[in-house]
C-alpha cells in the first residue's frame, strides 16, 4: 500500500487545476507519494473524438457555471482565463524537463505554479514568458530552462509519455490510478479518499 | 425556500438511475418536493453532438468501472444491463401518463420501479411488456397504461416537456434545477445539499 499515485493531467483543464491543488495534500493524509504527468488531452480526443468541454453546446455554457461554483465550493482560487483552452505543449515540455534536470519535488513545485499562473491569475500560458516567469518564482534558471525544453529528446519524451496514457486508457484530466485503480475527474475524490482510507473501493 | 426541485433524467442513464434512488430522501431532509421529468437524451445529444458515454472509445470501458464502484459506494443494487443503452420513450410516455392520470407521487412511485428494473433487474424496458409489469407492481391498472401511453396527446407532450427541456439547457442526465441552480449529475449531490441546507452556493 506504499506505491505512488499516478496524477495524469493537462494544463488547460480546469478540473485537472483543482485535483492538482488538492491531491498531495491528500496523498499525504494517508503516508502516499503523487507523481505528476502532464499530458495533451488535444492529442487524446482524436482517439476518443472528443472535443474540449467548452466547445461543446449547452455544455460549455454549464460548465463556465460549474467550474466557478466548484471553485467556491472547495475554496480554491479560480478564474476563467480569457484564452481558453489553450495549446499547453510548451507548459508540459517545459515539466518534463524540470523533472528531468531538477527532480520530481521542483517540478511539482513548479507544476503548481504554472497551474495557478493559468487558473488564479488568468494568464495565459501557451506562451513561453509565462512559463519562464513561473520557473523563476520557483527558483528555477529561466534561461537554462529555455533551451532545455525545446531539445528533441523532450519532445520525444512528451510524446512517449501521451502514448503510454493512451495505452493505460486514460482519456480525460484530471485521471488518477492508485493501485491500478482509475479515477477520472475531480469529482472522484471522495471515492479516492475511500480507497486510501480502507484499501479497497 | 419552498419551490420544488426540477429533477430531469432518461430512464437509460445509470447515473440518473443513482439520483432516482436518492434525490427525495435528500429532499424531504431540507423540506422540499421533487418534480420528476422524464426526457430523452437521444434527441438532446443531437444539438450537443454527444454520444452515449458507453460508445465513446476509453471512456465507455471505464464508465462501467465506475458505474459499479459508484453503485458500491452509495450502496444502491446495480448491474449493466444486457441491452444497453436503449430507447426510452415507451418509459418516458408512460410515465407521462401516470402523471397525468394518477398524479405525480403514484408517477414517482412507477418510475422508482422502472428505473429498478432496468439498472437493478438488468430487465430491458424499452419494450411494453416489462413496463406493464412494472405498472402492474405498483398498483396501475395496466391494460388502461397500455391504451393511454400511445395515444398522441402523450407523445405530443412529451415532445413538449423535451423542447422545454432543451430551451432550460439542458444537455444530459441527471440534471436538477433548484431555485434556478443548475447542476449536472450524481457528482454534483454535495453541492446540492449544501444549497439546500445554506440557501446558496
Amino acid at each position: 500500500m506504499s506505491t505512488p499515485i499516478q496524477f495524469y493531467f493537462d494544463y488547460s483543464s480546469p478540473y485537472g487545476y483543482f485535483a492538482a491543488m488538492r491531491i498531495d495534500e491528500l496523498a499525504a493524509k494517508y503516508g502516499r507519494q503523487v507523481e505528476w504527468h502532464p499530458i495533451l488531452l488535444g492529442v487524446i480526443f482524436k482517439t476518443t473524438e472528443t472535443k474540449p468541454l467548452m466547445h461543446i453546446p449547452l455544455k460549455g455554457e454549464y460548465s463556465k457555471h460549474d467550474l466557478l461554483r466548484t471553485a467556491r465550493f472547495h475554496q480554491i482560487d479560480f478564474v476563467i482565463p480569457a484564452n481558453f483552452p489553450v495549446a499547453t505543449q510548451q507548459a508540459a515540455r517545459a515539466t518534463l524537463w524540470v523533472q528531468n534536470t531538477c527532480g520530481k519535488d521542483k517540478a511539482k513545485q513548479f507544476a503548481k505554479k504554472l497551474f495557478q499562473t493559468f487558473f488564479a491569475d488568468g494568464v495565459d500560458i501557451s506562451e513561453v514568458p509565462p512559463i519562464l516567469k513561473a520557473a523563476e518564482d520557483v527558483g528555477l534558471d529561466s534561461l537554462e530552462l529555455a533551451n532545455g525544453m525545446i531539445q528533441q529528446e523532450i519532445k520525444d519524451q512528451l510524446k512517449e509519455e501521451i502514448e503510454h496514457a493512451l495505452k493505460l486508457g486514460i482519456f480525460g484530466s484530471p485521471y488518477i490510478i492508485i493501485d491500478g485503480e482509475p479515477f477520472w475527474g475531480f469529482d472522484r475524490f471522495d471515492q479516492i479518499e475511500a480507497l486510501l482510507k480502507n484499501g479497497k473501493i
